[in-house]
C-alpha cells in the first residue's frame, strides 16, 4: 500500500472512531498528504474522503487532466465550472448525508465553506485539523527524505549568499532577497516558505516583523539573512546572521557565540519526552545566563512540514510533547534594539538515534 | 477624504442598505483596498468595519507595529497570540451584536471563519462579495494608475524575454520561468500573480492545465509565454508567443495573424454597455471566420485587478455589462493539438476615451 492509500485509511478510521461522516479537503498540504495532488492556489478543487473508503476529487472540467496526472488518489467528479458554486454544487450531490458530521479543511476558502454549509444547513462542521493535526505532526520516512532534501538545497543557497562577502555590501536588503529567491527557485522550490528576511543593522533588531527594505547593506554591518522554500510540497527554513565585510560592531562577536551556544543547547534538549517548553528553557536558559535575556524577545521555534509553520509549538511553557518523527525549528536570538541582532537557526528532526539537525551549512559571521 | 475612507464609508452604506451590523475582511485584497494594509498570508489578522463606522483591526501583539505603520485606517485591538483563536476571540469581543448579520471575506481561511460561527452561534453571514464585488470591479484612477504601472513593468520583461532570441534555445521550460520571476522581482513585483506559462511546443496546445516543465525550447518552436505579477498590489498579466530562433511550424505564421486580428477585435468591442460576452463574440468571429473555431477552447478574457483573475467574465454568453473603470484581459488563442498554441493578451482599461490596451509590448512571434 502507497503512503497515500496508508495516511487515507488512517483518516477513515479517525473518523470512523469520531462518528464523522466525512472529510473535506482543500487543495494545497492536506491534499497533498492524503493523495499527492500538488494543486494551484485560487482553483476550487475539493477532495471528499468518508469513513467507508468513498474518496473523490471535485474539479471543473479545465483542471480534470491535471488531477488525473497529478493525484495518486481517488476517483473524479467532474464539474462543469472552475467556480465555487460549481465545485460545492458537486461535493454536496457526492455527500453520504445532508445531516451528518464533516471535518473541514482549515484553510479552505470561506468562499467555499460558505456554500457547504449553506447548502446543507442540517450537517454540522468541525475544523479537519483536530483529527489530521495529530497525524501529519509526526512525518514517516519519506517526509522526513523530503525535509532533509529541502533543508540541503536552502543550505546551498545559504552558502553561496554568503560567499558574495564584499559584493554584498552596497545591495539593498531586497536586491540580496532577489538573489535568494532566484537561487532558491533555481533548486526547484516552487515558491518561497516566507518572503526572505534580509534585515541589515537595527532592522535586524525587529524579528517578527522586518522582512527587507531598500535599506543598503554596509561594511561591518550584521545582517540576519533567515529565509526558506518549498521543495516538493516541503518547506525549509534556516537563519545566519552574517557581517559581509569589515568589522562587526562592539558586543556582536560575542552575543553571536552566546545565540550558537544557546542553539546547540535547544538541539541538545530535543529528546523523546521533553516538550517544546524544555526545548525553550534549554535554549533561554544560555540566553539568560550570559545577560541578555531580555534581549531573546521571541520563542525559540516551530514545527516545519507542509507547512513553514505548524504544530509542535516550541515556546515558553508549551506542553506539546516530543515524539520520534517530529520535525521543528530552533532559532534562539538576541535583538539589540536600535543597533542590530543576531538570530541562527536549524531545522531538527527528531529521529530513534537523537536529534538530527538538517542545517549543516556554516554557522560563523564571517563570510567564506 | 482619502480613498481607504471613501471606499470605507461606500461600503458603511451598503451595509446599512443591507441591513447588516458588520463586514468581517480578511488580510489579503480587501483589506488592502479598504485600509491599504499589506500584510502577508497566515497572518491571522483581521479588520471589522461597521455601518456606524467602527473600524478596527483585530491583531496578534507582535504584529501590532506592523499594523501601525502599514494601515491607514482603523483602531488596533492588540490580542496576545498570532493564532486564530486569539484573534477571533477579539474580534468576537469588538462585534457590535452577537445576534446581527455579518458579511464574511471570502477569502478568509475556513479557521477563522469557522471560530467565528461557533463563538456567535445566533448571527447570520454572508459573503463579503455580495456587497463589494461591486465595488471592486470598476477602478478609480489610483487603480487604474497602479495597473497601467503593473502593465509597463511586465512589459518591460516581456521584451527583455524576447530578446534572449537564440539563447533561449536550449533552456528549459523553467529555466525560462525562473529567468521571468528574478526580472519581475527585479521590478519590485512581490510575487506572481500566477506560476509563468512557458509552454513549448505542443505544450503550449494545453492552455488552461499547462504551466512550465522540464522541456527543452527547441529551435523552430513556437512558446506560449504568458506571466504577471503583483506590484504594490495590483496584478499584470499578459501573453506573447514567440519562437525564438528559426523558422515556425506551418501554419503557426497564419494562425498567428489571426489571433492578433481577434485580439484587436477583441479590444475594438470594449464599449460601456457591451456585455462580456459581446468581446469575447467579437474576438470569436475571427478566429471561427479563419476557420480555427474548434482550436479557440477557452474564454476570452476575466477581470484583473488586486487579484489575477476577477470580475468580469469575458466569456461566451457573459451578461456582465461593461461599465467605464472596469479593467480585464483579452486573450484569444489557437491551440493545435499535439503540435503548438498561439495566444495574445492584452489587459484593457475601459475610459471615458475608450479602451485602453495596457500591454503595449511587441505581438510579433519574432526575437528582436
Amino acid at each position: 500500500m502507497d503512503r497515500f492509500s496508508e495516511r487515507t485509511r488512517e483518516l477513515e478510521r479517525r473518523l470512523a472512531t469520531e462518528g464523522a461522516d466525512g472529510a473535506i479537503i482543500a487543495t494545497g498540504p492536506n491534499a497533498y498528504y492524503f493523495s499527492g495532488f500538488t494543486g494551484e492556489r485560487d482553483r476550487h478543487l475539493v477532495l471528499l474522503i468518508t469513513p467507508d473508503g468513498e474518496r473523490t476529487f471535485v474539479s471543473g472540467a479545465s483542471y480534470v487532466g491535471q488531477v488525473r496526472d497529478n493525484a495518486k488518489l481517488g476517483e473524479i467528479l467532474c464539474v462543469p465550472d472552475n467556480t465555487a458554486a460549481s465545485v460545492v454544487e458537486g461535493l454536496v450531490s457526492a455527500l453520504p448525508t445532508a445531516d451528518g458530521t464533516y471535518f473541514v479543511d482549515d484553510r479552505m476558502r470561506t468562499e467555499e465553506s460558505h456554500r457547504i454549509r449553506a447548502a446543507v444547513p442540517d450537517a454540522t462542521f468541525e475544523l479537519l485539523s483536530e483529527v489530521v493535526a495529530p497525524m501529519r505532526v509526526t512525518k514517516d520516512e519519506t517526509e522526513l527524505d523530503g525535509l532533509r532534501r529541502a533543508a540541503r538545497l536552502t543550505d546551498e543557497v545559504s552558502t553561496e549568499i554568503r560567499k558574495l562577502g564584499t559584493e554584498a555590501v552596497g545591495m539593498t536588503e531586497r536586491e540580496l532577497a532577489v538573489e535568494i529567491r532566484t537561487r532558491l527557485h533555481e533548486r526547484g522550490a516552487v515558491g518561497e516558505a516566507f518572503p526572505a528576511v534580509v534585515a541589515a543593522g537595527l532592522n535586524g533588531a525587529r524579528p517578527t516583523e522586518y522582512r527587507h527594505g531598500d535599506r543598503e547593506i554596509g561594511a561591518g554591518e550584521p545582517v540576519v539573512v533567515d529565509f526558506g522554500g518549498f521543495f516538493d510540497g516541503y518547506a525549509s527554513d534556516q537563519t545566519r546572521t552574517v557581517v559581509f565585510d569589515g568589522d562587526p560592531p562592539e558586543g556582536f562577536v560575542e552575543a553571536h557565540g552566546v545565540v550558537y551556544a544557546a542553539l546547540e543547547a535547544g538541539v541538545a534538549a530535543a529528546t523523546p519526552g521533553a516538550t517544546g517548553g524544555d526545548i525553550d528553557a534549554a535554549a533561554r536558559e544560555v540566553i539568560e545566563e550570559a545577560g541578555y535575556g531580555e534581549q531573546f524577545t521571541t520563542g525559540t521555534g516551530h514545527g516545519v512540514g507542509l507547512r513553514g509553520h505548524e504544530p509542535p509549538s516550541i515556546s515558553p511553557g508549551s506542553e506539546d510533547e516530543l515524539r520520534e518523527g517530529m520535525v521543528f525549528s530552533v532559532e534562539p536570538g538576541i535583538y539589540v534594539e536600535g543597533e542590530w541582532g543576531v538570530r541562527l537557526e536549524t531545522i531538527v528532526a527528531l529521529t530513534a538515534d537523537g536529534p538530527e539537525p538538517l542545517n549543516e551549512s556554516p554557522y560563523t559571521w564571517k563570510p567564506l
